[in-house]
């Protein structure tokens, strides 16, 4: 990190929001895009036209996130804009053309991840997303229609849907659009080939009859059919109209030269091992009688909150640092305790939320281009949720024994409910399920072992570490792995933990971070994008980008 | 087309093969790898340590193909090294330094069609690989062994198994390995890890535990316990042990300036449209009473060896022209009638060696990185088999009516049998039943439809071209198209093809040229991999990489 730059900050709330307006009435949340121009993460860019930096989308993300847990009563959530004849004009192309490789990759690694939070709200928690479009729908703009469940057109002959990406910028839809056109909306690929070609993009007739729009309404009734639609679906949600939410206060933490400093994780960088430990404390407490009271203070809830923080700063802000390096502190039974309030209470709606919020932290652990080592070390309390980092690491060292000189007990790690079911990674399968791919009757015989604590030969025989060396040998080859890993070319590594990490079945999700991005990363990375002469580079200058023409 | 360097030709036969033997002994065929380290395909790099380039896998997968239709009594094929304590040590690292990037795409795309084709040898066609590893198979040498069925290592302490790629070169495996060690072997993610960052692989006991290979066999005893499996394996085939092959003789072709001439099958290119026309002739007469007679005259036969050809010289040899345009001639009636002979005679061996090798040839269309246009004209024969082609491109033109002053009757279209299962793409679906993903009940109303001639306007409702001009638009239409393709980056055109044509559910096929092409070809862009001081680069010159650290 340039500490002459100041982290990007992944921390909002609606008073702070810069870019959208937020309001509630009748079941139904308004989400309104209202970019303002000048208010851009980085010097140089205007954000012109509700077009978007990565600042816009991290307001929208905890809006999404917040609604769920703030708002229990909302049933359906609006996406509209407050500008005339534009709903959004999609990432903005000056942004782009001035970032680095690494800040694309990353930029719109995060929106995929906000536009997928949005497809779990509709379909997990009630919270049912439709698109409301005044306008042009362009580029990123329609990928975030994509994301809803409902597209509704103003039938105005000129409001319209586009992907001008290709024929404008000699790029693709970076946010999972062309996955979501075919496999989604399961568009006909003719079809969805001859819009992606067409800059202006379809509007009207066409438009819904190829499946790019569900409805097309005439722009006098567009305000207020969306409402009505948006409150008809509320109606029919099973979230619990009467029930009080609870409030996110801002998550505290402590930048301290290289330390990261949380309530209950705490992450020390070592810039010339290119590496960060991350610790992940337990809780210090039984669990509360009354989870709705503790709220945001409820311990699962504030860790996935700053474990969340944590990598997003991370990612962006500390691109160097290749290897996470997972580490846990504090007391099993007490885990395993908090995993039991989860897996007793799943009907509770609060407890879905914080289940569900669990599922995307380790989803995004899962996504995320750094190496994962877990060491699983004495005093640490790898069970149930926290065991599923161990589980996402790409391997895991587990010592077998006690250190010398310490008093603290040998390792377990123990399995509960929460490792059988409530956390699928992309795939839709567990991490247990993916892990043991070739024996899925291993995994039923787990299920058996929950619960017990297994020292480091038991988790050895289970499959569930990968080395086991013991006091003698842990510190060198701890650090042997570590230092190998920073050794190895970054590139090499994402492509191959892409690879690995997800085995089995492919959903819409895997999908869009295998192929779509990692297609995407080729074209940003070739000069007929990004290149002196490159389209991207070229945009609204006039000149015409030089292809090489060569197939590759 | 550089006319100054001579087209690379896929056409041999074993009296040609410089770098394998093939010989054959109770219903076993013996592939020996013994590379020519003078016999590379290009100067500048010696094929040391039965390292290969495409020279090498063109031979093998002349082998492979031949094997099928040469010889009908083999029920198992055998893959080893002649040479003493080598198996193979996998790509050339020399040819890939010296490589363009498009040169080494190509490349590997071809080899993962070559060790798919051993794969659906394996399955489809009763002709089981096993491998041999008689010492070091390193990189592809060993993804050659994991596109077997079975892999034995001889146990004498080093031969080894490993995929050194990441580690050495900061390149990934790029033959499929990581998607074969994961799905196919399902190896725990966690020992993947490991397994791909160990430069020297695993051999010995952990190397089968491992699940890397699937028998362990002392040294002195390999030749014969190889023989011993491969006999028993081959007499289990469902192979007509007593049946005679069919010669394969070379296809014959004429390269005629800008235009390609086979018997059935013309290409003409435009250089300046950047664009070669396909044209695919129909049969010009019934299908003969003995197809084993007629052999490799059999006109599906001739047309799918010719297509295949066509293919593959234009892959690696005219990488400008990036759009195919596809047309057929001849009688479509005369091509339903071929049809009905490839249906109703699916067990006859031969007729099941055609049809899997027109479902490859049609999967090597899908996965060529061209834009591909069907035209349907006037005269036009796409019925069938030959439909297949007009739905695997990305859109198509058919022309309503016919052409003023031609005498030509207006373009029909028709499906038959083979359109509804025969020729499944590789995600697993037939053609129709990815394109109707939204409606598979669509797909069966089709099959009431089969062998009923479909006009323009029927093949449009039916939803099987995209567009139907009539003879007053249709030249602007089609050359707009065409033109418009021409004028498009072509790494974006690669990427949203990629991204568009295989919607649905992935497989093994999928991901090796999804994912894992994607990741592989973004990092050969990157210069921690082929810039000046990159791993590729610098290999074997002793000098050590600078890294840019940045995670994307």
């Amino acid at each position: 990190m340039d500490p002459a730059v100041a982290p990007i900050d992944f921390r909002t709330d609606p008073s702070r929001y810069k870019h959208w307006k937020l309001s509630t009435e009748n079941g139904v949340a308004y989400l309104t895009m209202d970019v303002n121009e000048d208010g851009g993460l980085k010097p140089g860019y205007k954000l012109k036209l509700n077009s978007y930096d990565l600042g816009v989308d991290i307001e929208l993300a905890d809006a999404v996130h917040r609604l769920r847990f703030e708002h229990p009563e909302i049933g359906a959530v609006v996406i509209r804009s407050q500008r005339d004849r534009i709903f959004c004009s999609g990432a903005n192309i000056n942004m782009l053309g001035l970032s680095t490789h690494d800040h694309k990759v990353n930029f719109c690694k995060f929106t995929n991840e906000t536009r997928l939070a949005i497809e779990d709200a509709s379909s997990q928690s009630g919270q049912t997303y439709i698109c409301s479009i005044n306008g042009i729908a362009a580029g990123g703009g329609y990928e975030l229609a994509l994301a809803c469940e409902q597209i509704l057109l103003a039938d105005d002959g000129s409001s319209a849907v586009s992907l001008p990406e290709l024929p404008l910028l000699a790029v693709l839809p970076g946010t999972g659009g062309l996955t979501r056109l075919v496999d989604k909306r399961m568009v006909r690929r003719d079809h969805a080939d001859f819009f992606c070609t067409t800059a202006e993009g379809l509007r009207g007739k066409r438009a819904r009859e190829w499946r790019l729009v569900d409805q097309l309404i005439p722009p006098s009734k567009l305000v207020e059919q969306t409402q009505k639609i948006a409150e008809e679906v509320a109606a029919k949600s099973s979230r619990p109209k009467d029930a009080k939410g609870i409030a996110l206060p801002t998550v505290e933490r402590q930048i301290d030269g290289d330390t990261l400093r949380y309530a209950n994780l705490t992450v020390e960088i070592d810039r010339e091992g290119r590496s960060a430990k991350f610790r992940l404390n337990g809780p210090s407490s039984a669990p509360p009688d009354d989870v709705h009271a503790a709220g945001a203070a409820f311990w699962p809830l504030a860790l996935a909150r700053e474990f969340d923080d944590a990598m997003m700063h991370l990612r962006l802000n500390e691109t160097e640092i290749g290897t996470w390096v997972l580490t846990s502190q504090g007391d099993a039974a007490l885990v395993e305790a908090y995993d039991a309030v989860l897996a007793q209470n799943a009907d509770d709606w609060l407890i879905r939320e914080i289940v569900l919020y669990w599922k995307r932290t380790l989803k995004r652990l899962d996504v995320s281009s750094r190496s994962l080592i877990a060491l699983v070390e004495p005093g640490s309390c790898f069970t149930g949720t926290l065991l599923e980092i161990a589980l996402a690491a790409d391997r895991s060292y587990m010592l077998d024994g006690v250190f010398e000189g310490s008093n603290l007990p040998a390792a377990t790690v123990r399995l509960t409910d929460m490792n059988f079911g409530p956390y699928p990674m992309g795939n839709g399968l567990t991490r247990l399920s993916t892990r043991f791919l070739n024996d899925p009757g291993h995994v039923e015989t787990l299920r058996d072992q929950a619960r017990e604590p297994l020292d480091a030969g038991a988790a050895d025989e289970a499959g569930l570490v990968t080395f086991t060396p013991d006091d003698i040998d842990w510190e060198d080859e701890v650090r042997l792995a570590i230092e190998e890993r920073a050794g190895f070319s970054p590139d090499g590594l994402i492509g191959m933990e892409a690879n690995l990490r997800f085995p089995g079945p492919e959903t819409m999700e895997t999908k869009i971070f295998a192929r779509l991005s990692a297609w995407q990363n080729w074209i940003f990375q070739r000069p007929n994008a990004t290149g002196p002469e490159g389209a991207l580079k070229l945009y609204g200058t006039g000149k015409q980008s030089k292809y090489d023409r060569k197939r590759a």
